[in-house]
């Protein structure tokens, strides 16, 4: 493959995602990483590509076939999606599940208008995890779907375990009950609450001097994050928080258990289990990105998602080898 | 949904893939079936739909949408496939791993021919396990994919047991190696043959005044079937065999073992586990119909694979609708 062949990505954004999705395009031998665009100073960003302020975008129009919108969902995608789709085809991973129609909507509009095409919210919940829960509604129409996280980093939770006064340092780990788990692989189809399903597991670093039984209760009785959940939290001192709770390790499964006509029960599972969320979820922007190069040269315009996607798109490989090697 | 929009589906042959194929359609409101076609007489046939003789076929032709090939793949599909896409847009089951590119290269070739749409080798293995073989590969494209079989019934090996001398009865289950499916859910990696990966283990009614020592040899020195796997002989009576051994069980597991470019160890699981093999099997048929009459109304001609169908199209449901639950 020589060097114009190879698909040209840029990433808007470097903070874990887009430091990610420069990892994985190295692994990925038909594409090439063009820039990186901040809106940090770009002397400040420590990347092996060119770096490059947010204003200098428009100087890369038809230098770049799929651009990587690496910012968060909250604040971050709402803005700069219909920016930087109206001068490039884009990939981004919008996770806001309740704000994703409303978001569609806005981003294929402005895709349409301005001839490009941007696949939102992929990455692996949405994302695989979409496809899988699609799949086993399907195959298994009569049943039930449970999507379990963890175990997990939860950014969220960790960032208000660290509001909490006395707290120095402070992680909260996502866990899935094993007994719900137990219970769903079973083909009980039981109802369950989210809070049914998960558990929380926290550790503390306590500031010298503060009681920890009242760090504790104010953990475990705080509403929406930690009520209703089941809830631990341990404390560990600094050594410990440095050397076991800086990484970001995430996971979770998807279950459907399905009863056939004949009355056979049927279970379709899909699990992930990473050291690393944001390495994963970039490398499945990544895929997507190669998918929206080639959907895109077909001609087509305005916003998809991964279940527009045929799958054998998502491959650097041929029809023919595809077909060969994987079926 | 009235009468005339529903998707309108003919079975070609009436064993346990054309039962379940039956009853799969059941569970799908969006469906209906017309016709079994069967190569036995009508008559004999316990269907709840119309059941006619292959003779007959010619007749539904502009009245059926997908047929459905219920056939085996070692003689009915490569003879029936190409009589059949002749008339009709076909599905079907060919699970021949080694034969698949000839296969499709002639499938493909009649269905261009008469303007029809063929979707070749869906199912479980190969269906929705190339899938996740596809995605395993990609999103994590430094690792190793592994696939398990089991635990499930194999009718070959049943078979071979069956044709031992002193063997009243006979079936054969293959398993999972637990200590192999460890080791890989490490992250080690490790190279693994496929009699490494599983186990056979036999239940076997035997004749009357039969040495058993020498059936147990015979089976587990058998080349190719046994030879070189673990194998286990287990000697039950005659009302245990019917009583436990007489369903049709099998699942399985693709595990793809990753490594990103930061070194963080990433795992992705798919695992089935079925209590009826040809109800599953002949359910995945019976959506990839639904997407085969979707893209067939679009004009697409020739043969397909689970590899070229968007996700969305194996779905009653609309974009919109899957936007909303699924992301």
């Amino acid at each position: 493959m020589n060097h114009s062949d190879k698909i040209k990505l840029g990433i808007v954004g470097y903070g874990n995602l887009g430091k990610g999705a420069e990892s994985a395009i190295r692994q990925n031998a038909d594409m090439e990483l063009i820039a990186v665009f901040t809106r940090r100073s770009p002397e400040s960003i420590q990347s092996k590509a060119p770096v490059y302020s947010m204003a200098d975008l428009g100087k890369f129009v038809g230098q770049i076939d799929v651009m990587l919108l690496c910012g968060g969902s909250a604040k971050d995608l709402p803005e700069q999606t219909l920016q930087l789709n109206s001068l490039f085809n884009t990939v981004d991973s919008f996770d806001n599940h309740g704000k994703i129609p409303e978001y569609f909507a806005s981003v294929d509009q402005n895709a349409k208008a301005h001839g490009k095409l941007s696949l939102i919210s992929t990455g692996w919940d949405p994302g695989l995890f979409s496809l899988i829960r699609l799949m086993g509604e399907n195959v298994l129409p009569s049943g039930k779907t449970y999507t379990f996280w963890g175990k997990g980093l939860s950014q969220g939770h960790s960032d208000a375990i660290r509001r909490v006064k006395g707290v120095k340092h402070g992680v909260q780990y996502t866990l899935p009950n094993e007994a719900a788990m137990y219970e769903v692989r079973s083909g009980a189809m039981p109802e369950l609450s989210t809070a049914d399903k998960h558990r929380r597991v926290c550790y503390v670093v306590a500031e010298e001097g503060a009681e920890k039984a009242t760090i504790e209760m104010e953990i475990k009785t705080m509403p929406n994050y930690f009520l209703p959940y089941h809830t631990e939290v341990h404390f560990i001192n600094e050594e410990d928080f440095f050397k076991n709770h800086t990484g970001m390790p995430h996971g979770g499964l998807v279950l459907r258990s399905g009863v056939a006509d004949s009355g056979a029960s049927q279970q379709l599972e899909f699990s992930l289990k990473l050291e690393s969320n944001p390495d994963f979820t970039s490398s499945v922007l990544v895929v997507y990105a190669r998918a929206v190069a080639r959907i895109s040269k077909e001609g087509r315009k305005g916003a998809i998602t991964v279940l527009d996607v045929p799958p054998g798109y998502l491959s650097p490989k041929s029809a023919e080898e595809l077909r060969k090697e994987l079926l």
